[in-house]
């Protein structure tokens, strides 16, 4: 697809620092791989003039510029794709929503569950028009993982009993490791919660297609000060979290997230368990699905590692024979790919901003339930449901 | 050591079902491998005469018999190895250790917080008579798992932040499984969180020599109803545990259990991290343990597999050559040298019954939790930590 | 079965090194875990009267002695086996057949082409009058081995193509490690090649059903020479060898052996290629059998870890609940149960003596064509393929 | 570094096959994450117009073009990238390497002897002028193999005394799979042997930076026909190989390659036994190297997991956080990264012509050695060892 004036689709970026860079080097790739609408790399956006003209001209965009309002007013500015600090997501999006551009926005969708409501408002007022936004859990396109749920829905497991998900970093692990903006609650909203449970909450509610309706949940702080710019500062998020969800279809999920967990790189663990088979995944190696079918003879059940790399494998036909692995940056080349398909064929976007809301409200849930002792909150009205199925094909 | 009347130790068991062919597997094989006092197996007790009888001469005990209480009363019996159900062992053991005879039972201590009281208060007394008691945490003696604990004690881990203890079966997946005593709460006493989370709660303790102060928890029954001998019968235990443990020296630790993960036959997995080291074990691999020194190098820093058998591990003196690995059962083997080895010495056991009330009010504190949804209970006094060293070069 | 004389089996084990132990133990175990006819732990032979009594009295032997001769002309003895050094197995047990004692020998069968083709002959002349023989290739009853064998002949690899097997230890890896016996030609025969390759060549033989019909090798000494009691001794065996072996039925596989691969400790690994399957084990987990289906939709596929451990699988309703894994040694303890069964029934033990013979020719033409630069060796008469089922059930 | 007349190198591919994509990606790529000379990616080359234009396009090359002996003569044209088939190597590498451009070839350096001495005369001719040349062993820049290289290089596992290297894959596996070009003598040379034997050996030299002396070898062809256009077709060239070499330096390595491994997609595996220490590898998990320190306490030794994704790792510093994974194509970013590097430093790339045609005499001779029934067979003159090392920082 073009845009309206038939050329091809005019992208703008805002952000460049960690997925800011993960999200340029999708779009300097996802042509090389898939077939996409025409689109062109048009300026990156940030706030230091000539820091941003550097990124753009490494990452292959072609302006840069400091002044979003502007570049999201420009008429041949078509995509806005949102890497800034989840405290700025609300008030660009909105705006561009407003001015008809396509919104794509980084996880989680704000730090504030009034800046996530007034999103899916836009949103739904945008969708109207025609005009598409998506959240970026990008995870839900790893192959395996798409994989995964592809087996799910199919039936491959049964009904689902248990998930058990966690999400193990180690780079706080440190107690001398400095102080910075993800510590601070006022720039983060909250810690390892918002920053990598929302990844484990979406994973349990996509993976199922189902909706959290009760959690109880627990936040700890390990290393309660740290080294600031000008002496010691407290640290008011949480290192590590944990939970127990209730999902309206019956299953139990548990979720367990930490920053000091020493060793764990960037272990993001699934584990499903149905009545008729099973299934775990380990984001440290992206690229194997872990199945068992427990209708087959007992004799021979067992695990299987899936090595997610034929052509027959969700994404897989655009890029290597097997057994040749990609990385994990292709999860958001996978997202950019679906997110052209989607406004390309008029479709809307998943995970939309709904269900980026649903997530949000969870982890206030979790939150609650931690600053009450553990106490089962209920969640008021069930979280979106992700119905939509990926482009895998 | 020898009897007070200079003869080998005369031992019964009491109970001949799985538990109790594994105690007898191991009274058989002990000697084998290990330098232990003289003893005899000389009575195997049970409620059928002839199918403890044959059981007696299939697992090489000299006699049999159907009623302990005249067993615990015989001169020539000096241990009493207590294999019954649950609800028989405050029982047996509180007049075994009035009739001074030393007592091994099987965890968990007792099926009550009452009965497990008792039972504490009567190893209290005998242990002023020099009569010792031991509860049967058999997996304190994995050397992979006492390896773990020597590795914590001895600093190589740094201070404890996280302990992630799960303990995953698949024996009651499929929802036809009929009926049975474990799944009833007045002879199963609980269900998941007692036979299995109990192991997991010692670990914790025991690794860390810690003890709980505080704990959040939540119980589940996914089939509500089973095939009984009569009809369908109500599932009044629970299949699946999970919890939050806040411990005395700051640490957080997880447990969850269930018997219904798919797939996961006997998965104890236990891992642990703290700011100098981190390690990980599965008791489907008992002889692994796999380690990280976080002081070393980034460039080669990496969770190592340990194969537990070198002759410098813990109990592996009495084996095979490295390499050459053991089986679970063995853990009731080490059990019952280290047993022998106490009596000898004039020692006390560990796990002693006080350690074993104290995981017993872990687990009351879990229900009650799960009863409150999910509120924080405070344990009113520590559960008693274990301090004693095991018997492992 | 008992004796002609209607008693219980009598067993004479001469050799109480590390295989004599290993058997002892099997010897003391099995009657726990199966059904098998009634036998007694009579003598132990060996050449240190004290050394030899001490070790009787541990291993649950009745008796003691020194002279292997007068033992094997005991009326009340039925059973002989042996696990004296290889120089010593043809003479005793050609005597020990000769006087109507069913043997069991380890492996290998000999250290010599003409000892071994001796104890052929006096094995089937013993045949011919009921008398059993058996050679100790222990490793084909490990559960898992024992289903990959069943799999491939029900089967379920379709045609096998390529076998990839090799055995690594480390425990010659130092090099100032001393001399012993076992690195001398006179008292070893050979190095690592007739001690762990033997067990290579017969997985290669035993898992297929097939012969090695010609073969390409390579033997080679890392280290030259040890420090000996009397100083530095020429070492005149191999550290390491490599093969490949053109099979009967079309199969290539390739062997290679090491005692000096640094961190291995016992790693037996057996690969299997077929056109509709393939088959991975490695010792150091014995309980684990790795299995993939190549018919099942590519989109599934991948090799499945099975955990050998369910009621289903080779010899496992003889031992504990699904997921408590057994250890190496029990691999004698079946080896002992299939050999009892075979004397009860009256049918012939496998591996025969044949089998064990033609492993010898195998590692004979390795010799032979490492000699030769490699060149390749036919064997002049196929040797021995092992069509005999194994007692699994 | 700018070209002479100071303006980006202009790059030219030739080929656009799974090669041509691979390597076309790494140009598109390797700006994003690296500093690198300026260069621009002029002009794809190919037989057919139409293909290659679509081609160009997709893969962000300017222009396209039909005739390469044009393209080099372009004085616009810097660097030469040959992708084409093996045996168009010579001719184009020789005639573009005589225009002065720096060329860059895809490995086997080419399909005959005479053709690869031709080559490395004429890059010998070429560098006196400071024309640059390489060829592609890319997975020399895999991180995990790069840091292999240099944990032996600074002598972390001692001298190297064994070397197990495999490459096994499946897809040849059908013996239905149709006759390709890749199958023929004449077109492709050889088959498993010069496609991933080539690598195999290659990494074996390269790791211990080290030659091999001496070869003993075979091939076999599973599959002695297979559907061509026109009916059955013979295979003429090996599926599978196997080889042991004699290092100059004491070492043994084995080396063995199978197309019909069912179920091993990719699996480069390298073992590595050092005196001290000892690494393995598997390209199906790139971004792992698993390495053991022999000269720790026992107790604690085994082989970790090294995840290689810290900024400390070889290529690392241009990636993303720890943890965060990246795939098989990125060998080809870091192998152009160096390229570029070596031209803007004026110095030799490595691996240089002469160690492709070393990696060409070993499989040479171990394709003579199968000939002669495995016959060990001595290189003439020493392979050329690789001395160079890489850009890794």
């Amino acid at each position: 697809m073009t845009s309206p004036n038939n050329r091809p689709l005019g992208v703008a970026a805002i952000g460049y620092a960690f997925m800011g860079r993960a999200h340029s080097n999708a779009w300097r790739s996802v042509a090389n791989h898939f077939d996409v609408p025409a689109y062109e790399q048009k300026v990156l956006v940030g706030r230091d003039a000539q820091a941003v003209a550097a990124a753009a001209a490494k990452y292959g965009w072609s302006e840069s510029a400091t002044d979003w309002r502007e570049v999201i007013a420009r008429d041949d500015i078509d995509i806005v794709d949102i890497c800034a600090p989840g405290w700025l997501h609300a008030e660009i999006a909105t705006a561009a929503l407003a001015a008809g551009k396509h919104v794509l926005v980084e996880k989680p969708l704000a730090n504030t569950m009034d800046e996530s409501a007034a999103m899916v408002t836009a949103a739904q007022s945008a969708r109207e028009l025609g005009v598409r936004s998506m959240v970026g859990f990008n995870y839900r396109r790893i192959p395996a993982l798409a994989l995964a749920r592809k087996l799910i829905a199919d039936g491959g497991l049964g009904t689902i009993r248990q998930v058990r998900a966690s999400y193990l970093q180690d780079w706080l692990s440190d107690p001398e490791a400095p102080m910075t903006w993800r510590l601070r609650k006022e720039t983060a909203g909250s810690g390892a919660l918002g920053d990598i449970a929302s990844h484990a909450v979406d994973q349990v509610q996509h993976l199922l297609g189902d909706t959290v309706t009760a959690v109880s949940g627990k936040l700890h702080t390990f290393t309660s000060q740290r080294p600031g710019p000008e002496g010691p500062e407290p640290v008011t998020v949480d290192d590590a979290a944990w939970a127990t969800l209730e999902m309206a279809g019956g299953a139990v999920a548990s979720v367990d997230v930490s920053r000091v967990a020493l060793g764990q790189k960037n272990a993001l663990r699934v584990e499903v368990y149905g009545t008729d088979g099973a299934l775990t995944f380990n984001l440290e190696n992206p690229n194997e699905l872990f199945y068992l079918n427990g209708t087959e003879p007992i004799e021979v059940q067992g695990f299987r590692r899936i090595l997610v790399t034929e052509p027959e494998h969700p994404y897989l036909s655009g890029w290597w024979p097997q057994g040749h692995v990609i990385g994990w940056e292709h999860s958001f080349t996978h997202q950019i790919r679906d997110f052209l398909l989607n406004i390309a064929d008029g479709t809307d976007p998943s995970p939309s901003f709904e269900e980026g809301l649903g997530v949000q409200q969870v982890l206030a849930a979790i939150e609650e339930s931690s600053a009450a002792g553990g106490a089962t909150i209920k969640l008021a009205e069930p979280a979106n449901a992700n119905s939509t199925p990926l482009h895998t094909s």
